[in-house]
């Protein structure tokens, strides 16, 4: 495997779109808006505007804090600036990624297009093949890379129309905005997995994103979401709002977004997502109840469902656990010893366990160690039982719609039973929420498939797969 | 007055000291203690090392894990350190003031002394003076040399005796680790304003310390508060805690440091924080009742006392506003819209508030504009109402041992009454903790000073310091 | 025009690439290479690397030594490296144009891809078009993209076949490195414009470099000269060169390479750059002889004329310019009084000129400012007469062929004449070899198209480049 | 030996300062005049600014256009701004000394003072000692901190009498300009061992600096030498030079600066650095005859004295060696085979050696590993002899005056012979300049102190030295 294939597969990430009918700071609205959607991606952070003519670029690795500084906003300023896109990157890889780093630009007989992508596409290396022996060439082994050249391709169709056929032919969960120099283009997959929400700006522009939490920051409204498989643009002669339900919808949106990927103060599909958090809470409080004395939420994540826990039993919820706010990018001694260190140096007991039957509450596990160190410190800090209670089922498969849940053989839960991983931590007892009570808690119809195997939006071909690591 | 001025003269800041019987990796031991004392200070970070021999000094400006890269780490490891001294420091100004980190060292009649410093001499100036006067030089215009150069003074006396007679000199609230190249020492102001306590390594070394939340990380235990007005140290001969009380005790513990600054997981003098802060809410919730759906603090100082508040209350807890956890150093245009943006890309109401009467739990006002923003943003979101709960009484006066409380006409209950104040946030009430409550749930003497303008430890001379301005 | 135009069309790069039949430090020999290539490109440079399987880049804005740090060598270490290319890119844009750093690495039909690059097609545009039409998409706006696309769309093709092809349709004055996983190649187009030069390693291996003076520093030894038109590589079953005569050959390489580019101790299709410009400097002499007491060469281009000069006029040689060797990028105030500075901050005049007739012999005259400049210096600093002797012909033409001559507009030459040039730099008198002066000297048939517009290697269609400037 | 310590004792620096009787940009004259004090000190660059109330101070490790940043300039930016001090520090340590940089900057008695340093005191460590004791701290080991606190200390004289105080009691070579808000002044030692020039600007202002080259660009005219000895500094009443001579003047100015340290256009105490190196390669051609073909210069440092050589020989005068301008801090495993690559990586000869006799011409030899290589290059480049002639007599002895002529023991001339050293670096024949002939060719009295062991400005008491690093 060369350095090209440590663009890993699945990723998630945020994506942004702007248009307004006048010139307006479209750098700055999309500055603020990538902060507001910065838990979505931390790896990487770009911006494109243009101004009917001229398009400008400037990504990089880092947060949006490192990337934008003043001077590379500067560079952003165009005069009569009026539509732009933006993304914020996740991803878990340790090497230089940084030419992957998205919006990505391309020229093409459509001029020039830049895009940017949440998910993933089942079939992106049956395309991608298929466009290599036609001659293409790639420069990076991600799925956006195809879906551009997908559009390039259909040379004498409309940048519409191109997209629209483009759609039909990729399959898998994402959600994706797309402009060229006058044109902002944003969809999502039939299954509508990844969010995508519609905004009015107060000068009647458009804003397009992963979740409504940018409106407030830029002035914006919410309109509503984007349904599965349509595709809106804002059309250059009206300034209109245009959709087309290229895809029958199949609504089957990622239950993990609820459960901890969106920010709590986000309303995706329609349901809130900090009362699904109470609500998970409080459907768990329900399936696993326990005898204790205080509810300890894990900071942050776990914080929604631990109050909804407490709210359906009855045990008074607690701070007992301190979360150091500079846990970050620390450099210790890459020893065994020091990986204990890092849960000590990003989470402390507090005085509140002391003496106490403790229900820690968190979203989910996914290798289990970090909620054994947990455990662990709690009892140490004098915590007579520790009863941890999971607000999500245990994570058995991949995810192959863009949310890195790790590899498979990292799971704990794809190997151990709920009694193995209860021993491996070191808990009193543990309790994972069952399928039917986060569906009852989130509401609607959603994708469970990390936890069930069963992928709405289907899923790669293995051996294309395999055949892809040899790399023709 | 000149960049040497810009030094501010009140600041808060974290100490720290090592010392052990045999070699370890003191720069890795202190370097973990430093980061768990990271919100002491931010602005520069420093540690000193030495074997008894050599001493190796590095510091700059920056975080803890900005500062200590592995290749500054490497240079402080010394084959057989045995002891070392480190210093976060908190500082609200822009300037660069690099060369006022500390661990401050130097060369004297004493060979080498290193220092790090928390806290405030309230009779600096006029020491300095006098200093001045016999031929001095000083190349800040901090506290910290004024102090070395005391000890230096009497170069006749050992470091311990020369130290204690210092201690007698020098009036106000601080708390100092002094080492040269085999002695540790450690010393606190006689009313014991800032926090300093005393840990043991496993092999038998000892740990100084602002606060214990850096024993869990180094596998240090607990052994007491060092008390006020005492000097200790480690005898290099027998490696035992050596002590001294160089002053009558006046305890009179900073109340602020319950109240906001303390991590919420340490104990000090005895009084835990995280149940003090609960307590606060709780009395709070005596004082000043409120009819209201749900209490909702401000993330994360506020939590403590909101949950207090809730308990006494029995109105719900929830978590009404989500705190950015990437708001930190973004760029935005410095205008005035700008300043209002900064709120905004920290908090974000959720829907707990909709449609609710709001107790929103906050530990203190200072300019008051934050609790304004904050307030509407709220009413945006839909709460009904909004009743403001400070777990801390107006703050009116400036503190003179170390806490930046902002300067006076900055402070807006100096100049405004509660109804003002109140008027001013837009909240539907608005009501401090009284004295005595604050009292009562601390439950030992304070100081409260910056509330009440009593200063248990002395105020400095106002004409000295006048002429200061002007410099010699 | 937008920021993919910035990408300077024109611009003069150093090329590499080594293969070897058993595993060796690849990137090492690259980094030592593209050292002694760095006169050659300042603004970028970039190494791939390749052990039959896995393939590494890194490349990066800045020198060599800037982007080239322990930590990106470190990536570039694979065990079983065997071959490599590598790149220095000269660019006069301020722009950020990171993302066009080469080498260009893609994937293709072909496998992994990866190129560098020096010169210039001129009819890129038109082949541009025509890719774009067929569906292609394009990262940058460079000749380098263009080359690897037409590579891969000759999908049927072996790599050397499809290479043999796209060299066939490419017009203009370049040279190439080439890999694929497993094979390298290079090739020269049929007027042998740039330099390229095959050396031989100590075990058998092979290296392509834009000059012979890389070899010492990689202890290689010089083989020959690419031949003009001729495409080489190294056979991945013999280990051994094979060539294939692509392109009829008609030499003309650029003369401007003996003149000012190459380094004096190269030597280029068999003629000696320095002694190349000793003899530039006598033909000069001989040209235009002179009254004088000294020659004074500006420092460093102008030293191997100026003992030419010297040697053939019997004027004793001085060092009458002292150079500041760190006369760099120092940041000054871009004031008009400011650009007459940054002369004065790279040279000054030492003694050697005061009360004497002056020859001042340098390389070439583009804008004709700093020779002003110079002048000006040399009178000031006490020269009673400056007579400038130029070892070049007037410029007056664009080159096509990969040097940055500046935009036709600012050329000097381009509309003035000599006396006009005279009288701008304020000197005694003025002189530029001749056509033939520099041939006699060079010694064999070369390009001189920017001294008298004549392009052997073909011209660009000026029309198809102003429709690329409103792009499609 | 501690950090402390590192902080060498020999090193040679830069210094300058500039007083003007009205508001100017002194920030940017400074900058500017460092720039060209560069090749003083390479290591750290700093300035100070005043107003007359305000101070400004910027300094750091790094090339003065490393430091002096866009933003670090405008920090310097003082509206009434009228004097400043400038320094470059060249150090061969490779220890963080940022905090050692200068000019240094205290509080005393007598208000704010900033000083710059280059040279050495003889007996710092006695006063050192006696100032300890008295109570005084220091917080480096330089030379610097000692003058400043000696002044510091005669609190009741005025600033002009404490320093000529100061002078009479610290012996060496120095030359060192200080300021306080209001006044500049400068001084030399009683040997004129440093040079240290005044200049006049334009509006009547002074300026005092290493050497006169930072005049022209700075607009200032040459005034005269600093005499040795003399104090001189400008009037806050009159603006006129004030000048006291406080030491009785025997001047033995050091002959290295003409030999190699300083620029070859600059003319200190009335004698031409250029044309001294000339008059040295003649002298040295009268010496020490050779038959030969090519006279060929070490780059830069030897051309001077090959065109001496040259001209005194006949023997024409040619360009051997290329010295690659990117020659500096590229990372190189540090392996014996890279140490040689090093010398290779900067110098490569040229074909102007193929089958001559070569004159190789140095300013000096320190370890002779260099001037090994280059022969050992010249013959595989085709020499047929090499004959290498030093402008300059060995080096045996340590410069206590401010020059690091490496330690003792690396000195290759300290213990061998002529013929040994010849033989080690391969040259068919050897010679170096004899004292007599360089005493003829500057042509005034002059320190050779390193060349004979003579030192006319005293020397440090090794005793003491001893004791020092032990450190009390
Ligand atoms: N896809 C994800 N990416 C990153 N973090 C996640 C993801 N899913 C869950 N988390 C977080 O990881 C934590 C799971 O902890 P745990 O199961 O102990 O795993 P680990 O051992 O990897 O730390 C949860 O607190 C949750 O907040
Ligand atoms: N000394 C201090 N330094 C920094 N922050 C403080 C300090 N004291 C209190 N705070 C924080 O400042 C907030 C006070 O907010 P507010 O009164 O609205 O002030 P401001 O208008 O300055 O933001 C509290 O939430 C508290 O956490
Ligand atoms: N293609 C080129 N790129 C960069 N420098 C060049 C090039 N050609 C010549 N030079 C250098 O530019 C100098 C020309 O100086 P001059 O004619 O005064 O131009 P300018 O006014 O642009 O400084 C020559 O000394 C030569 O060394
Ligand atoms: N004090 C000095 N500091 C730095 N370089 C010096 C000094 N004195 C002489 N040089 C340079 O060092 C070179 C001496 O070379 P050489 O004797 O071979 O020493 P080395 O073996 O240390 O490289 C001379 O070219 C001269 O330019
Ligand atoms: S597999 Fe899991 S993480 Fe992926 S989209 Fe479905 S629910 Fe979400
Ligand atoms: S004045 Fe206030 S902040 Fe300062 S020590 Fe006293 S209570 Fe603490
Ligand atoms: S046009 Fe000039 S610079 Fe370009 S290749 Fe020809 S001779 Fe060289
Ligand atoms: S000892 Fe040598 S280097 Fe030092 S001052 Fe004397 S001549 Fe100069
Ligand atoms: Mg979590
Ligand atoms: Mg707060
Ligand atoms: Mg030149
Ligand atoms: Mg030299």
């Amino acid at each position: 495997m060369d350095e090209f294939n440590l663009d890993k597969p699945r990723e998630e990430c945020g994506v942004l779109g702007v248009w307004s009918p006048e010139p307006v700071d479209v750098a700055g609205l999309l500055h603020l808006g990538l902060f507001a959607l910065q838990h979505r991606g931390q790896e990487a952070a770009g911006i494109v505007v243009s101004d009917g003519k001229e398009v400008r670029l400037e990504k990089d690795l880092g947060l949006v804090s490192q990337v934008f500084t003043p001077e590379r906003l500067a560079k952003l300023q165009l005069e009569g600036a009026r539509l732009g896109i933006g993304h914020v990157r996740y991803s878990t890889t340790g090497s230089n990624l940084r030419f992957n780093a998205q919006p990505l630009t391309v020229r093409s007989s459509k001029g020039i297009l830049a895009i940017a992508h949440n998910g993933n596409f089942v079939n992106a290396l049956e395309i991608r093949q298929r466009l290599l022996s036609e001659g293409a060439v790639f420069q990076t082994t991600g799925d956006t890379e195809v879906m551009i050249n997908l559009i390039a391709r259909y040379s004498q169709l409309s940048l519409v129309e191109a997209t629209a056929r483009a759609m039909r032919e990729l399959k898998g969960g994402f959600s994706i905005t797309l402009m060229n120099r006058q044109t902002l283009l944003a969809f999502r997959d039939a299954n509508g997995v990844r969010p995508l929400v519609i905004g009015r700006l107060e000068n009647g522009g458009y804003v397009f994103a992963s979740e409504p939490v940018v409106f407030p920051l830029i002035g914006a409204q919410f309109v509503r979401d984007v349904r599965p498989g349509e595709l809106v643009w804002v059309s250059t002669e009206t300034g209109e709002l245009e959709s087309r339900q290229v895809l029958e919808p199949a609504p089957t949106p990622c239950a993990f977004e609820w459960i901890y990927f969106a920010r709590s103060d986000a309303t995706l599909d329609g349901i809130d997502v900090h009362a699904a958090r109470i609500r998970l809470g409080e459907e768990l409080a329900r399936e696993a109840p326990v005898e204790a004395d205080v509810v300890v939420p894990v900071p942050d994540s776990g914080i929604g469902a631990a109050i909804g826990y407490s709210r359906a039993s009855g045990i008074p919820f607690d701070y007992g656990l301190y979360k150091n706010p500079y846990a970050g990018r620390t450099f210790i001694q890459p020893t065994q010893e020091a990986r204990a260190l890092k849960v000590k140096l990003k989470l402390a007991a507090t005085s509140a366990v002391r003496g106490k039957r403790v229900v820690l509450v968190d979203d989910s596990i996914v290798r289990g160690t970090t909620s054994g160190r947990i455990v662990r410190m709690l009892k140490e800090a004098g915590a007579r039982e520790v009863h941890v209670r999971i607000s999500s089922p245990p994570i058995r498969y991949p995810c192959y719609y863009g949310i890195d849940t790790a590899a498979r053989k990292q799971l704990i839960a794809a190997t151990h039973s709920v009694e193995e991983i209860r021993a491996y931590i070191g808990a009193d007892s543990l309790a994972f929420l069952s399928e039917p009570g986060v569906k009852r808690a989130i509401g609607g119809p959603v994708c469970l498939a990390c936890f069930n195997g069963l992928y709405p939006a289907g899923q790669p071909d293995g051996e294309l797969e395999k055949l892809a690591l040899e790399d023709t």
